[in-house]
């Protein structure tokens, strides 16, 4: 087990600028409405510290449980209140590998016999009194008509409470000749939602996997649904993760005005899959507060609200949107 | 006058992968229809050179009229069939000097009193055989109500003609504190489109301006109509510049997987406004294919409609995209 390391970098906060702006309502050619000018409220109520654990996964799954659970103790001790598991934590990343580590989560919630991963995280939630964005793992669905997996995350409160269960709705299918061939459909199933989740004491989170961030609609509904961070568990590999990994995190967070946090993997090169890492947080004007290399480390950052509040009153994007030149994305499915 | 220098890159060229996955046809829980797989044509008919002219502009609007020209001499000499000028090429960027820079455009085609900048750049399109994107300029509508400013781009085909006009959808009012404040509501109306130019002999193209470009609808719907390339004129400044110019450029290569070009001006810190520079062409796989400083210079690039497809076959959004969990923003308001 290689030990983490930790790097934390606060984020600087600044007061939340008045909203009102006069000028602005009796502009003879504006598209705003006093309606939309009234409604900004804190999408964060109060500073939290998240974190991503970049861990190293192996064969056994009942140790990579044990050792997810060390490190969420070991993120929660330094103060993170939300933590982030990667994608797939609980086994190796791999369409032959999904179905012998599948476990039923429905009807829910399932025994331990069934899910040791569910009532590990639930566990690693109550403990140490966290939010837990349980990274994903592979789902087994059995119906009458025959077996069915998913790549799902599992969001948790302090008290150990299932919130939220996101599918991962968009299937990692590319095929760039001679670096990277991979196909989820050969055996998952995808999910049929965006997916939000309230966290009592601090806002609205919305949770996707991987792949999905690829797709600026569920970003877009997310935050327009009112989310101060966008939470990808997500396993990126040697050839997308230089080009679009960072890119990505900050894409989402500059056009929707949010905190984005990615969590990968550690990479082992002695897997079949290799993950790019570089887990990271970015605020909501692009800045990346934190990045992880390759190895098994915690990256986490301090979250301020008035970051969003700072950005949306600077560059007023969400007063600014142009519904009568097009739709607005955000009546999409949205669910927890 | 300073010299423009030249940098040009070639996109390296690969062959077009066949489409057909018969693997993809039959997989049990997929959303692709054969429908789907089989209506990609090649959306960049043949290979093209395009080129991005940072022109520094002065107080005389005769003169940049006159500089522009030279430009689009020399970026067609070195074979551009595509030239992009910057917004506001023809006047200082800034709310105090639209309207004396301003030139009525409607009714089409203007005279050649009213609007010299309009057969300026007809001329400068003829002349040299090229397609041009005439960055912006301020235009005046005079209607019985009073006076109306939009920031508009024209463009051009190579005999002259004026193929379409984009007005700027989105406004440029940003305050960020002790940085930059910029209202251009103060003084002008927006555009009620998304506008995309078909060039006869290579595709269709989207043509939007500057802080149109934090919009993800209007380049989401252009590259679904079809659109090889996003073109904006634009002119971010020394705050925003090196935070979001690049990074926007690219998110909309990378979600959209086109070619995007965005043209500033040079920078002039004897000006009101320092534009931030930066002219560049990024490819369909985000990769920055040219960039300028902030000098005047001329950046080009040759596009290949195989990079397009390279990029879609090799990570095919198009066909993933779900919209039975979100709706399709393509039926937006389009026009030319």
């Amino acid at each position: 087990m290689r030990s983490a390391t930790w790097r934390t970098l606060r984020v600087l906060t600044s007061s939340v600028l008045a909203r009102s702006d006069p000028h602005q309502l009796i502009r003879p050619h504006g598209v705003l409405s006093l309606r939309k000018m009234a409604t900004h409220t804190p999408l964060l109520k109060q500073p939290v510290k998240l974190a991503c654990i970049q861990l190293a996964s192996g064969t056994d799954k009942a140790a990579n449980l044990a050792h997810a659970a060390d490190n969420v103790r070991e993120a929660a001790a330094s103060g993170a209140k939300i933590v982030v598991l990667p994608e797939c934590f609980n086994s190796p990343y791999g369409c032959d590998y999904f179905p012998s580590y599948a476990e039923p989560l429905q009807p829910s919630p399932p025994s331990a016999a069934d899910s040791p991963s569910f009532h590990a995280l639930a566990g690693m939630a109550r403990d140490n009194g966290v939010y837990l964005v349980g990274g994903s793992i592979p789902e087994l669905l059995s119906t009458e008509s025959g077996k069915t997996y998913f790549n799902t995350s599992l969001t948790f409160s302090p008290a150990g409470e299932l919130l939220a269960t996101h599918r991962k709705v968009h299937l990692f299918d590319i095929d760039i000749p001679g670096k990277i061939k991979f196909k989820e459909s050969d055996v998952l199933s995808p999910g049929d939602k965006v997916t939000v989740v309230d966290l009592t004491e601090y806002g609205r989170i919305a949770v996707a996997i991987c792949y999905d961030i690829r797709f600026p609609e569920l970003a877009m509904i997310a935050a327009r649904k009112g989310c101060f961070a966008l939470i990808y568990p997500g396993a990126f590999n040697m050839t997308t993760g230089p080009m679009h990994w960072r890119l990505l995190g900050q894409a989402r967070a500059v056009d929707n005005q949010v905190f984005v946090a990615m969590c990968s993997p550690a990479r082992d090169m002695g897997a079949s899959y290799h993950a790019w890492g570089h887990s990271l947080v970015v605020d909501p004007m692009a800045q990346v507060l934190v990045e992880a290399e390759d190895s098994e480390t915690i990256v986490s950052a301090d979250l301020d609200g008035a970051r969003i509040e700072e950005a949306r009153k600077g560059i007023p994007l969400r007063d600014q949107r142009r519904f009568d030149v097009y739709p607005d994305v955000s009546v999409g499915k949205v669910g927890s």
